[in-house]
Formats: structure tokens, sequence, C-alpha cells
């Protein structure tokens, strides 16, 4: 097995759907992922642990119930742990995602939103 | 407390020291750093954990025993646990980094370029 590269824009030109994160390396316990996203997701938590967003084109804001926080490119957000949240995009953003294996993407939300487990571009 | 945002670019220039991680962040119990590097590294392994490399600067170069990975901006790659592994760069690189809390920088190598611990930009 070769060691693998992951080219963060090649991943991102591979799809085009949204709000559906895509395995693209493993960390110990933990996926990276990349996703794209726009408009609005829903409000949720993620009781178990933190989660990592880092922006990698256009302008995301995640609310939070105490206030927004906006992430442009090379820019990075820890939503700790129990930290309801609900990320929010006027256009298309795309984003690398850090989380641990098994977190589900609409937390303890569910709803149309829950996207099915994608390691297709692993 | 505020939601802090995590500028990259920003981190990196509050400093110019070589070889020297300075943790920018936390995600359960790992660490995001930032660091710089020219010249090269010393050969080392982390028994326990992985360890991701993101460059956002420069070229990095990690040296493996069975090849080399070579790394631009915008690119990540995840040294498996157990992989020695020897980091170089002809030019300056600025890179992210993601840990487990207590990794120490030369592994199982120790000497002269083991790093002190610093969140000094946290």
């Amino acid at each position: 097995m070769g060691h693998e590269v992951v080219d963060i824009a090649t991943k991102l030109s591979h799809f085009s759907d949204l709000w559906s994160p895509k395995v693209v390396g493993r960390l110990n316990d933990y996926e990276i992922k990349v996703v794209k996203v726009q408009g609005e997701f829903v409000w949720h938590t993620h009781e178990e642990t933190d989660e990592l967003f880092l922006v990698v084109h256009g302008e995301l804001t995640i609310q939070l119930r105490d206030g927004d926080v906006v992430l442009r490119p090379g820019q990075l957000f820890v939503v700790p742990r129990g930290v309801e949240h609900c990320p929010i995009a006027d256009g298309e953003v795309h984003a690398l995602l850090i989380e641990l294996v098994g977190v589900i993407n609409t937390g303890n939300a569910g709803g149309e939103l829950t996207a099915a487990y994608d390691d297709s571009l692993l």
C-alpha cells in the first residue's frame, strides 16, 4: 500500500452534493472529511465529542446559541462537545472536518439532512 | 469566554522559530498546532499515535524508510503510528499539525531538536 497524499481541492472536485461529508483520511479513531455546504443546516449537538471545522473556500457562519462564529478560508473553529450549533452559508462553502469515528452529521437532531456514511473518496 | 476563531496565517505571523510547534487549538484530547520548519529534522517514530501534517506554505518532504511523501499547500498526510519518518524542507514551510496531547516532536529519538511544550498562542 502506498502513502497517500490528500489534496483537499482535488478531493472536493470529485463531488457536488451538499451537506454530505466524505471521508478522505483517518487519524487514529478520527476521520478527516471534506464537505460542501450552502444554505442553513439544522440545530444539533454532539454530546460526546468536539468537532473541527476548517474552511477552504467561501464564508461559513456557525450559529451558536450565544452568538455567531464566521469562518473564512484558512480559519478554523472547534465546536465544543455539548454545544448546540447550526452552520449556515449564503454562498457555497468548502470545508475540512475532523470528527470522531461514528459521528452523525446531524448529531442529536436527526432528520432528512442526516448523511449516509461516505468513504468513497478514501 | 468567547468562541475563538483560529486564523492560521495570523497565528503563524507571531513567531519565527523553527521546529517548535505552537498549540493553537484543542479537539478532545488532541492538539492543533502550527509550526515553521526548514532543513532536516531527525528520524523518529511515534509508537502510540498517528500524526497529521497539513502544509499551508512551502513544500515539505516527509521521508519514510520506503519512500518520500511531498506535500504542497492544501495537501495533508497522516504518518501512521509506528512509522519512522523525518521531515525535510529546502525552503521554509508552514504547516498545521494535529497530534494527541502529550506527543513529543522528536518521538522516540529525543535530542537537541526536542521542543518545549508551547501553548503561548492559544
